[in-house]
């Protein structure tokens, strides 16, 4: 098959943020192809919004129904091969079941439903279909977090004790969402976004990270979230520190904030085994610190000859040529259509190209969140993923 | 009074960790003057470590009990004024008790004593003698540190919602106690130590600069301990994870470990409120991150003219001049023995001088080791302060 | 006119490396799409490497000749609009020329020529034939680039008095080019990569962004070259040391070299005036110290809303997702399309998408070349510009 | 001999910078003792400045003759033993002849003295009266500089290559002499400091520390110094850059100034070899980088059992404790101290006692300020040294 993969996304109309990235990370690596959208409810946006990026304007449809039902009667040598979904959190489920039942590979944005029901109802769906379904938990697709998690699985840090992961951000400290910031408006709505604010927009993406690097899952967890501007009129947490326990025996701590002031999307991540640690901050993503008893601290860096098999396979350029989170965002892009194509294909695919996150994590990401919220709700009670 | 301030010493032969930091901590502001000590249970090593400081071998005593009587029987213009106590824990608490009823002031090591009973006699003992009582919870002590309580007292951080305060070690990730390693024998030894381990020796400074800074207090937690080498055969906890719950209303994260590889002292600090935050780590103790709403982040550092008064007088060199832990530590001594000095004078104390740690944070202190213990003890339930 | 701008690319085969870095550039934002190219001196590899981002065959030239007169000969609806140049050095100017003169705008790899007296022969052909010339000083494209230029021309840093700009790199602190690899190889040799090893691929990137950012000009300089691999066979100069002395009368540094082992590309620029200064690090190219008389440092962060409106234009994401060396390229790209889809529309270009470095500054880094070779071949002698 | 050694200070006084540091540097160890002084060329303000430290009136003399030639005559059990100088640099000479002639030995700040034929002529004194000399290019007691050249000596970083060397600060970026400011005063005229102003009162410690570290000398530079705020009346440097090469063939950078808003003690030195480099700040002295061929970078900490003897011997507490400028300063005081121990018990001094800059390091500095200070005024000229 020599033509890039065709996609058709549903969401990210003028004025998304989430949908820009999307197409910036489908299109750095110039294998994957935007061939039509329903960009926005709104018709019109949704035509003006595909011709921003030149596509036809009868395959800018009006709503996601539309677009499945046209595509899939489409000529195959035509027709999108997957969908990538960026609306706001309470339509990723239909639009997922939409598309899958209809014979498209699904790529969507996190989390991968509205609740957790809705997860386990897509992962039977997905497997019923036979389709592929990916989720963006993007920041699993910078480098050194693959390093990390290919040293662990390696056994390079030993038996894994500690891990202390954060995600903390500023941008709600005051009523953001009642200024007309779009962004800030349907994140804090219930209806929209779902059981968790700050724990769903970014806790979940801080939990995938630490279980994805260390391979390690959640048994039980202790939750405080707290509303700091409830008195204000929010309606969800924007602020929540947790206590987790391993299956391993492993401890760590999460906490997460959208009133830290000063905090931008402060991801960072240490773990620490028996014998070893990595510590890994978002905001400088191409250097990983490596501890070691009694040795001095290394500096991991990306594009290094150094680095194993899985950095390597994420990395664009040689080191010193900062990558970031486009780039990281991309390499579950590449991945997944890289899977995509094997399908299509009947070819075996690469092995490390099976590493982008799906509806195993999408699940369990929905777990997180309403195990969070049930345990605060519970004055902290442990409570079991 | 044109002398020095005069003081003997309990503990801190040679071999000793704290001793020799307390010591320097005296000697660098050319105040104080050591004359005796009972610097060891061993009459030969306590004379010996006497006569590294050039002491006569008549003030180098067998015990504290002959040093208080002995020196108690001096001259007033020989005398030692006060005493300070760097023995392992269990000894605080009747070296500091016998000092207080013999007449002497008392600077003392933290904790400031074995458990938390002892620490409330002790308040009734410091009360009923009038002598002063300081505590060296040394980090109070640097100036950006002392900056920040300022602005906070000041109000520049609006209300204060969120502490996160850390305290990761890395020494004890393997059981560096059986290899003859002294400071680690003793602080995993519960006869000694008391009845916790990591929260004991790091976890209480973590807390007690959190409450420092922010003048708030902790009315409620939920601690996690772990003893990852109970295995091996270690008995007291070597990491944990704590919710904070302040009266204000305001929550936070502790976690603190000793098997965290490659963390030496990382003491970090960050507290945010409804109008900024503040972000500090004792290991470049000399810069401070201040964040506000919608400017740009500031670097607040040691020695600059923008700092207010309370940092100013806790500095000895210009800006660019890294002044580190050992005058952090001094800043304590010099507060201590300034106000040891307007007591003889019968003068009044310069408010400055009055910010060291006294009693009431070492009965704190105790608390807080004993919640953190019942707390994990419960599961992490929820445990007043 | 609805539809993506075209180009052909001249090099950049499989195994290049910046040829890479353009089509990412060129593909970020979706608004310039790849038609042809001549990829390779050998036909089949050039059609292979085509075949990559899915060209037809018939559009993988042999050379770059073929291209440029079959590509005119096309019809205006299928032709491309400008052609990328991304060959060794040796090959700028003749590809750019052909490629003028044959009506196609030229976006060319730095630096523009293989020698100064081409750069100037350039000069008049772009400026006789009337198209657009872009050269790709990359490092301009970085958002807070753009606002340190901005800043500086408001008169934010008062009158300029001190420039520090150094590229460091380490990566033939060996002699890798004896060891196959294909990118040393042609950086060491004089008679592709033109009179300067050292100074011509990296030195000349830190004079442009000096003089991007301050708006300065050099007027005379005084340098030191160094083969430190000479006895083993380097016939270049792998590091530098450079004063400078602008036309305001500010004075300046630059240091540049190859064989400081561990280096990456550590550009980073200090630029000091009478009110305040800025410093920034491409290794950390979202954060740039902002210093001013007797205030605390202010540390700004791409995407944050204080920034002015050129770095505005020059981000993606909103602050918090770092953007790297590709992002910053991909700026050079988009303006350069910009421009080029202005002129075929016959409007009027924003004056933000001129923002890209053009002939003026393809001279001037010649110049720069040739006045440090001939100063350190004059023992340092100063030598103007 | 069991007591501390005794010494005189000459300058001083309340109000000055470097007396107090010279104390606190003395005092930290509790070797020293500080028993007379002529603090201040106002007998007044020297008993004041005497009685600060509680020293007897009658040992606060008038002028440093008069200290001298009293001390002289005091019995052996009472005397100085040996004399610290930290006047401005007009008075280093006179008072260091005049007490190295009377018998005692000498620790002076730096530079050594006014001008490069005093520094030879004190040379020949310290030769002929056998006593001991020091001067305190202080930077060099940090502990990672010590490491730094122990590894350089034992050949870690191969043959060295290149040397980058800073000290900018901003402090003087206006007229801060015109305001009564003391330490700025007399540091910006020729009369008291000499013959250079930025290289005199930092450049050269930055010169003596890369001398110190790497063991090479300076074999020729070319130094353009511009004094930028000479139309306001200034009369010394206020910034420099100067073009290094050293006698093995290594070339080197140093730039310094004052008037760089926003640095404060900027020293940095980075060092790369034909195997490797180091990169160290002062402003976080406790943490260098190492770096090799190939592998990943280290980071080194004071404190920490993979450092050297020299380093070693140059730290008072273990890793995670900050020790800063006062203990590196320190670290020079204990050294001189332990060798006039030496000498007065005749005993064979530690060689690691050895390790201070002595009259060769002194004259070296001397030379150096002469050198650009003459390169400068022939339009940088490549002048030897």
């Amino acid at each position: 098959m020599s033509r890039k993969i065709r996609y058709g996304m549903i969401g990210g109309g003028r004025g998304a943020f989430i949908g820009g990235v999307h197409r910036i990370a489908a299109s750095i690596d110039q294998q994957i192809e935007l061939v039509c959208g329903a960009f926005s409810s709104d018709p019109q946006r949704s035509k003006d919004s595909g011709a921003d990026f030149f596509l036809p304007a009868e395959r800018c449809y009006a709503n996601y129904e539309e677009m499945i039902r046209t595509e899939a009667a489409l000529p195959a040598d035509k027709r999108m091969d997957f969908v990538s979904i960026v609306t706001p959190n309470h339509l990723h489920f239909p639009a997922a079941k939409a598309a899958l039942e209809a014979g498209f590979h699904v790529l969507s944005d996190k989390p991968a439903t509205f609740n957790l029901a809705q997860a386990k109802e897509l992962a039977g769906i997905v497997k019923a279909t036979g389709k592929l379904y990916g989720v963006t938990y993007n920041y699993t697709g910078y480098p050194l977090m693959r390093q990390a998690r290919q040293m662990i699985e390696e056994g390079k840090l030993g038996e894994i004790r500690k891990v202390v992961v954060e995600y903390p951000q500023g941008w709600l400290a005051t009523m953001l969402e009642n200024t007309g910031q779009k962004q800030a408006a349907w994140r804090v709505d219930p209806a929209i976004c779902g059981a968790a604010g700050c724990m769903g927009d970014i806790g979940t993406h801080a939990i995938n990270l630490a279980e994805y690097v260390t391979g390690l899952h959640i048994k039980e967890l202790a939750a405080d979230l707290t509303i700091f501007l409830a008195k204000e009129g929010r309606r969800l947490e924007d602020d929540g520190n947790v206590l987790l326990r391993f299956t391993n025996g492993a401890k760590g701590v999460l906490h997460s904030s959208q009133i830290s002031i000063g905090c931008e999307n402060n991801l960072s991540l240490r773990v620490y085994g028996s014998l070893g640690g990595i510590e890994w901050s978002q905001l400088d993503p191409n250097t990983m610190i490596v501890t070691s008893l009694d040795k001095p601290k290394q500096i991991y860096r990306t594009g290094l000859g150094y680095l194993g098999s899985a950095a390597g396979a994420a990395t664009r350029t040689p080191s010193g040529h900062p990558e970031g989170y486009l780039e990281g965002f991309a390499n579950i892009y590449r991945n997944f259509a890289n899977h995509v194509r094997a399908v299509i294909n009947g070819t075996t695919p690469n092995p490390l190209d099976m590493d982008y996150p799906t509806i195993e994590e999408g699940v369990a990401g929905m777990a997180f969140i309403e195990a969070v919220v049930a345990s605060s709700a519970n004055n902290a009670a442990w409570t079991p993923l």
